[in-house]
């Protein structure tokens, strides 16, 4: 880090010093683990103010860049998941491609009646029921992904929570029921992480997440599933190409 | 809003009212401009404490479900902008298709030297000059876009601010300089909205948003842009389909 930050800039101090780390991290100056200089040394080396280091500092913590060990130091953190939304995709297969062990741990599995919502999402009739599927879907052991699943009843009759630990949630729909999921649609906005989430995403509440709701269809264009998935902004980018 | 809240349930009291809130808009019962019942009124209503009917107004309020207005009561907000990433767009044709009147502010436009990681993402020699575009992109005079352009400056040679003003960015390297914008990759991802753009896009430090960085492409596949956009996640959701 030889270049210095520009004192007469528009662009706040901290603003400068965050682009200035994440360049040598994207650089491959700094690698992920490596240790960052402490505030202290960021002070004296840049002449900045010890709450301007920390904001900088505080803020790629928060956006994932760095990470904070108690009583150890800041270091960069391991690059972010990335993820394609030009194609269809399955979390257990993309986690496998990325080298990464992916694992799901069933948080809650039951017949529920369906909520007004979830029957509009999957045109079911008035009081249907829906098999309401919570999971906390990780990589390499760390929490990425607090997903709730909606499928009709009545298409996966008697469906068991050990086939779907052992499969993905798409092939037992297909294996055990003859589901082809063909399609889907997202949306997605960006949220803040809350109460509700944090303990099991273990990150702070306040955290920058994604929120994506996804509609499933079969072949027939058939709503399959409903599934609202809240996904660590600190661990996980999308892209995509437009043509 | 004739249901009630599920008192036994290990999802929050919080999270219930919330959804039930959000499922009342979502059916048309309450419109964009209603007001919604008093935190008072919502106590007495669901027989919760008036914590809890606080924070799910206030998570509302930061995702941009509903609005306060000082003094006067909480509304139902407008529906969030929404934005296909399915195929290519332009912000300023999106938001006439949908009946928005859109109007780019330009918040600074100067010749400068790449920085590294400019230089990296436009592959261009080392010292080679950009021009560098701040715009705030509203629509209905709302702020929605804190977009930063960076274009090699030999591409296009002293193109003006008017021009842009006038027809969009790609319009204008199309007309004046024969630069076909052919396809662009887009990466994304949920961040919090810092001290720097809040004063822009005239939502709190700390609300949600996306940041959008974007490589747009000639036909000869020549980067021609990088664009850096800080979105509102409080106004605007983004859809796409998988097949």
């Amino acid at each position: 880090m030889d270049r210095k930050l520009d004192h007469e800039s528009i662009v706040p101090l901290y603003h400068q010093l965050k682009e200035l780390l994440r360049e040598t991290i994207e650089k491959g100056v700094s690698k992920p683990g490596d240790k960052i200089p402490s505030e202290k040394d960021l002070c004296a080396q840049f002449n900045i103010s010890r709450s301007t280091a920390k904001k900088a500092i505080e803020d790629l913590v928060q956006e994932g860049v760095l990470n904070r060990i108690q009583g150890k130091g800041t270091f960069i953190a391991k690059p972010k998941l990335e993820q394609s939304l030009s194609g269809f995709y399955s979390f257990s297969k993309v986690m496998q491609e990325k080298g990464l062990n992916p694992r799901d741990i069933i948080l809650d599995m039951k017949i529920v009646e369906a909520t007004p919502k979830v029957t509009r999402k999957l045109k079911l009739k008035p009081d249907e029921e829906v098999i309401e599927l919570k999971r906390l879907r990780c990589a390499n052991n760390e929490p990425i992904i607090f997903e709730t699943s909606y499928i009709p009843e009545k298409i996966v009759p008697k469906i068991s929570p050990e086939s779907i630990l052992e499969n993905s949630l798409y092939d037992v729909m297909f294996k055990e029921f003859g589901i082809i999921v063909a399609k889907a649609k997202e949306v997605f906005e960006p949220i803040l992480i809350q109460e509700y989430e944090r303990k099991y995403l273990e990150v702070k509440e306040g955290y920058p997440a994604l929120l994506l709701e996804r509609i499933a269809y079969d072949t027939y264009e058939n709503p399959v599933e409903y599934c609202h998935s809240i996904v660590r902004g600190d661990r996980c980018r999308f892209y995509t190409e437009l043509i």
